[in-house]
């Protein structure tokens, strides 16, 4: 139901109206996402204090929250502008980073969902611990794709939302419909804030594309199928990031469609 | 009156003296400004905490107030470290990031500007939104090089400092001279944090060169001339932030003389 | 009595069982110190908030903390994570970066030191500042090797620890074993962020490494070791700080103990 060519024209879209992306992320990942949302064609923008965060995410074009370093002050600016986002009707992101292995991002996580995100983005981990899940220590002793696969598809169902699992196979889901995603490399996560990007991406083709699951879909392609010619090239994990970007500055459409292994 | 000479003697001085340059900036670019200062061959401090912000610029060569990430606490520090600055006469930059576009910040902005900054830098939107004009959207509709360089002009009488307008041609102005810069490629907007590391050179080149507008045009003319053949070898903006800090670290004055297109 | 075998046998440790270190530190090399973790096989998470750190610090295998960039609010986490990990008896490194030079982390700097580090990682003149020498200014006149070398083992002595002075040569002590170690590159001063990244590789090695002068010394022999071919195959610092990131991820235990210069 999500075709290849539905990527590639995401992608296009993305390229012709650079959509304006705002990020509240994390200290560690935030020149990473920024770069990348620059290299593929978007405009970042990283407002994230309390006193303007609100402001901001009523004219994104998209919003991306992630809870990788959340503190007293950015947890506020978060709520609001996810708060913001929602009445606006702009579309934003929820990456809940660590969810259900600590105690406060978890509840934070948990109260930004009721605000209504427009995509959830995490791994099997960070899924199962937003359904309630045991979270954590007991994902790991079941097979954590196939357990969050089910989570992703009652968390889209009970929220509204594109729910997508990030692993070796990435699952998207929006209740009614499944996308999975077999691109990518094991490099990819070796370099800090991927996923993290992914999220921003996500925000960036939300706010060109109407279909929320095109979008998450269009994103993870873009990210996975570009990392693989990236790592063939490379000698570590510190060339593979540089080449990344590399050669997310210059897929195109094209190579995006022929490249893309949907299922 | 500003001479490729006098950018090449102060790149000289620079590698000499290794200015202690303290950033007090946002948390997107401190890394890549830190290694931007030291490539060239400055020695940075990111003291940005309200307790230690103007203990330390009593004593730092040069200071940068960037207001990328502004928040509660590092505000405090931005105002105490600028006013730390003016009274034990070290030269401060103020880069107001997003000034005009966003309520909280302009007000920063604003109340910096009245504490003395040696240069000002930004694009022609933030130039614009200091001298009291429409900024932002309204600067959308004008030529922004021709109406930031006459805002520019006006702000550096007004406040007796340099005023530096990033563009594809940069405009540097004290009043009395201007200096056009033409140099750089499109790809110096595609990596985060070229600006904010700008405005840290002309911190670092303020530090050894009392004429001001000569230390912000040899900042400019070393980042912008330094970009070309990184952008020459480069596969993408990933590989060109590399090539960027390659060719800083390796640029010598002779060549900077020989590459700079000043009017 | 620190072999090049012994560091070897860490590297292999380190890389079979992929401890988890916990990163409390700044803003300008939370991305790099990340990025250095995960290359040499380490898993990274920078759980810096006051709501989480105790939590985290007690069940991480390592933890970091670093005074590059504290705050008023990460500083009473780092507070609260290091007395965490010492009540579960986890090993942590305390990087008192510019102690001595600003009184504020200066005082933290001491506070912290009495909850009892593992590691305590530093330069001359930061050691020196932790033995109530005279810090910062008063080094510079005299041999700060030799004069922090006495220090480092008065330090250890006291506070049960092994310290860390990082310089040309690094000096490594538990108070009775000294281990010096004669590798690196002058770029490795160039580079942000790189003195930090040894004190997260020096909690990771701790993690997997009962000995902790072992670990300091495997952390450093590590980092210094890829350092040099890194370093000859670059043009300048941006791609040394990409090709040591890809040593990091390919040097292997025999090429480790092959090329580390132990006293």
């Amino acid at each position: 139901m999500v075709t290849a060519q539905d990527c590639a024209g995401a992608l296009a879209e993305l390229r012709q109206r650079v959509p304006l992306v705002q990020c509240l992320t994390n200290i560690v990942v935030a020149q990473w996402t920024a770069n990348v949302l620059l290299a593929v064609g978007a405009a970042p923008a990283m407002v994230d204090n309390e006193h303007e965060a609100a402001e901001f995410a009523a004219v994104a074009g998209g919003v991306l929250v992630n809870l990788g370093t959340p503190y007293a002050d950015t947890s506020v600016a978060m709520a609001a502008a996810a708060t913001a986002a929602t009445s606006a009707g702009r579309p934003w992101v929820l990456d809940p980073v660590a969810a259900g292995a600590l105690s406060w991002r978890t509840r934070l996580a948990h109260e930004l969902l009721e605000v209504g995100p427009s995509v959830v983005r995490g791994n099997a981990s960070e899924i199962l611990a937003l359904t309630g899940g045991a979270g954590g220590r007991g994902v790991e002793s079941t097979d954590p794709t196939e357990a969050a696969a089910d989570a992703a598809v009652k968390l889209a169902e009970q929220h509204g939302c594109v729910v997508a699992v990030s692993g070796p196979v990435d699952h998207l889901t929006d209740g009614g419909r499944t996308v999975l995603i077999a691109n990518g490399h094991p490099w990819l996560t070796r370099v800090t804030g991927v996923g993290c990007a992914l999220g921003a991406l996500m925000a960036a083709f939300s706010a060109v594309t109407d279909d929320r699951l095109v979008a998450a879909a269009a994103a993870t392609a873009t990210l996975t199928v570009a990392a693989e010619p990236a790592a063939a090239a490379s000698a570590g994990t510190g060339s593979f990031a540089v080449a990344l970007l590399d050669r997310l500055t210059t897929i195109t459409p094209a190579e995006l469609a022929a490249g893309v292994r949907l299922r």
